[in-house]
């Protein structure tokens, strides 16, 4: 028997420091500053501080989901972690989060790669693994890409965040149902965004840290996310302005602007939370739909966006349920 | 409706170079060499070269797995990457893979990370996805620990062996069916097996690379491994008598002869190859496998049992269905 399976709750966690975008931080001047910060967005980003690990901004984001839920850490049969940035190559985070919180030995444990299509693949290995088990899973976004960019590559550093979301999946009906869940890829743009050195790959001649082909990035988006959603509304038989929301990865605001633009969607459905905590990787759709949760009424529609490293993206449809 | 699993054909990947187990390599004399090789039961392993890394090794593999099978790579829905030891951080193994192959952009591209358990895990997570979406897809587990071993720390450095292994896996019936998959954590031993200084935490004070408590891991083995055993037997109403074989992650002929001793295998039952392959990590699981594809006959029960960092373990029960 196939079990239909839904987001119930989510917890958050941020980077103990702040980092504004402003002239000591970028080391321009603060005319310069301020004209990138009005275009991206981005005033401001939470920073891991320097002995702040993706671990632990993953078990503050578990804890605070744990807390604000009625469902057990013993009935938890899947601890997803998706990081680009763990404490070490070997184990994975998942692994040290599901010693500290004492799960289960029956849990399905396990850590995945992705970036910002991280939060749709991710629900999607989630939905399928409680399609056939039944049961509840927690799936935690959690990065710390400041560790891996370069201080002074300003197209970069202005743009990331670090921060967690831990998103609480289950096979009783309540919150957002998963009516659909799509993902592509074209590894011909691996090198459109890439860490170099960061890994086994000796990188000799090339520069260490996060390398960001912005222009190409925005292009593929702009061709590839439109195409993807239209192909999820058409196998759905649903108009666009039929969604109450679409939740677009917080890349950046301009992107996120260009997108909505492109696709003629109202200002009420593209909500935004980049302003103060910047692009979050794969955490930041469920740290925008974590926002926008209490005001979801019974029916609506939302569209999960995700897009970025890989080259990647995903579409996500879900319907509010209610919650009780 | 969900679709049932088999696993079709292997392909097979090792690193360019041969270590023996010798004076050479480990700088003990020959008697001490020969004394530790009797014992693991590891004689020689390939090794990659300075300039070859994981996507290399995936990627042989995978073109040796297309090689060998009319399957057509625009048909493959599902490409997952298990390894620990990637090129980059940021993009996964999986993307180059992806990029390289010109796999179709519908594919579901990704990296887990998962170590001696990974080829069960990885099994569960393709055919979850294969379970609701039917088609094809193929998993790669593919690692160059040999790049995080101390050259001086012979404990480890004489047990893991540089390879990959790419598995097929369908929904048309043929090969092996998937009958029964459970994986199993224990996050409190993440310190038991763990690479010091390979990602993004500071282990000032600890020395870098692969550092193993080979006595907990073993004592961990013997008490968990024999137990999932049991569970999935009972599960299927099945004595450990009427499975063909059980293929044991080969971690060394040691540890695989005293889990067999303890299980009462017989050395029929229990087939090796480690003797100059090493401990290929989670590829050595289907390496093995894929030596014995050809003996199977009809209705053959056959467990692959994976154990190892995390700690986590898990069991898969197969059972041959014919290869036409």
């Amino acid at each position: 028997m196939m079990h239909d399976v839904y987001i119930h709750d989510i917890g958050a966690a941020l980077g103990d420091t702040t980092e504004r975008n402003d002239s000591t931080t970028l080391g321009q001047s603060e005319v310069e500053c301020q004209r990138l910060a009005d275009k991206i967005g981005i005033y401001s980003r939470p920073v891991a501080a320097p002995g702040q690990y993706t671990s632990d901004l993953a078990r503050a984001a578990t804890d605070a989901l744990l807390a604000q839920t009625t469902t057990h850490s013993e009935s938890i049969g899947a601890l997803l972690v998706c990081t680009q940035t763990p404490d070490h190559l070997i184990p994975g985070v998942s692994s040290r989060l599901h010693g500290q919180l004492g799960f289960p030995t029956e849990c399905f444990v396990l850590d995945i790669n992705q970036g910002c299509s991280g939060f749709v693949v991710g629900s999607q290995v989630i939905a399928n693994w409680l399609r056939t088990s039944g049961g509840n899973g927690i799936l935690v976004n959690a990065d710390t890409y400041s560790k891996l960019i370069r201080r002074d590559d300003l197209t970069t550093r202005a743009l990331f965040g670090d921060a967690a979301a831990a998103t609480l999946y289950s096979t009783q009906r309540k919150g957002l149902h998963i009516v659909d869940c799509r993902s592509y890829a074209d590894g011909s743009g691996y090198d459109a965004f890439i860490a170099h050195g960061s890994a086994l790959r000796n990188d000799a001649g090339l520069r260490t840290g996060i390398c960001m082909d912005g222009p190409g990035i925005l292009n593929f988006a702009l061709r590839k996310v439109p195409e993807a959603i239209t192909l999820t509304l058409d196998a759905q038989n649903l108009r666009l302005d039929q969604l109450r929301m679409v939740l677009f990865h917080q890349a950046n605001s301009f992107m996120v602007g260009q997108l909505a633009r492109k696709l003629k969607l109202t200002v009420e459905q593209v909500p935004q939370n980049c302003m103060n905590l910047g692009n979050t990787v794969s955490a930041s759709i469920p740290l925008l739909l974590k926002e926008q949760m209490d005001s979801l009424r019974f029916g609506d529609l939302v569209l999960a966006v995700g897009f970025g490293v890989g080259l990647s993206w995903g579409v996500m449809l879900l319907e509010y349920v209610g919650n009780d």
